[in-house]
């Protein structure tokens, strides 16, 4: 089994930080998306996709994308559960996962992806070129992340964790979206205590450094 | 429990036919997002995020979020499994059902939602207004929707459903957005035959009609 990783990521980010939560120990293989070689013809052949992570097992399936691969580790090793346990519990765990990453995750790559040079021509992930960035995708997303930082704010003032009284893969989507979105220079706002209180008890994890 | 669903929106329609393939029934609540019922101070109490559909446990737990409510449903029922059975399965499927939502899902959502004029100051879902269409996203998400079209095809040449030889809630995921998308009328190309001869096979199941 394998890793296709690469250090400066946010989405492999969220792969190591479960794997570290869990205890498991995957070999990784750097796949340098700064220099592009998620499109070397080497890496296509792994994931014609061109995104990383992706997770080889010894029968040489490959999974692609984020949540598939913790999926299959959760099922692997359910202890510690960050995915729930029971059917209520997984359900409220993915209900926060899907909110951090579709009003959280999503809206940060629709800023970063249409704001900063880099991204040039490249507006959508696993594609070399030609799809052109949009700027007013940018500027809805920065208002998206104002909502997203105030829901998850009232939550927060609620519950310790996203999903409740325990930390899952909801914790590690929102805190990687936040680490992720400040390379577009947007930060939690200082209103949003809650938040600030949950950032440094999750940055506090060893995980964190994964 | 029940089920705060709409017959006419796409997401509804998704756990509807997930609850017919198990052979679960629920009590349903029509909530007419045409008429912005979803904004109502009644709905905002069940889901502040005013998006549907909502699970309602009795214990008045609310799981919204379409994927976390199928989540639960399997957790309770595993038979017969549409999200996998071991780790492998479950790894494959969730990777094949974020490629249909990812890729396929939320694209017909940015092209139906930035084209169509009901939904003009609403580009983002749960927004009641504020948020214009982008014409560019709509026009991004129309090629979006080719590759997706090209890439299930591709897949279904070798394999009869998309996360392998079951059917899953990979398949009710792509064939939603497929009528989903006919909104803003993008249709399947004629070159995608596998597709077409997968969209015939999925939809002589009795749950298309739930």
């Amino acid at each position: 089994m394998k890793l296709y990783d690469f250090k400066l990521a946010p989405n492999p980010k969220r792969v190591r930080m479960f794997l570290a939560e869990k205890g498991i120990e995957v070999p990784l293989v750097q796949v340098n998306t700064r220099e592009r070689e998620q499109f070397s013809d080497w890496f296509r052949k792994v994931n014609p996709g061109c995104t990383v992570p992706v997770l080889e097992l010894d029968d040489s399936t490959c999974i692609a994308e984020t949540v598939a691969i913790c999926r299959y580790f959760e099922a692997l090793q359910p202890e510690p559960p960050l995915m729930g346990r029971d059917a209520k519990d997984q359900g409220v765990v993915e209900m926060w996962n899907r909110r951090a990453e579709i009003e959280g995750f999503m809206v940060a790559g629709d800023v970063v992806r249409n704001a900063l040079p880099m991204f040039a021509d490249r507006g959508v992930p696993g594609l070399p070129s030609g799809v052109p960035q949009i700027p007013a995708l940018a500027e809805r997303g920065k208002a998206g992340m104002r909502r997203f930082f105030d829901k998850i704010d009232a939550r927060l003032g609620e519950t310790r964790f996203l999903a409740g009284d325990a930390f899952t893969i909801a914790d590690i989507t929102a805190y990687i979206t936040i680490e992720f979105v400040k390379r577009a220079e947007v930060e939690v706002p200082e209103a949003c205590g809650n938040v600030r209180r949950w950032v440094e008890d999750i940055a506090a994890r060893p995980s964190t450094s994964a």
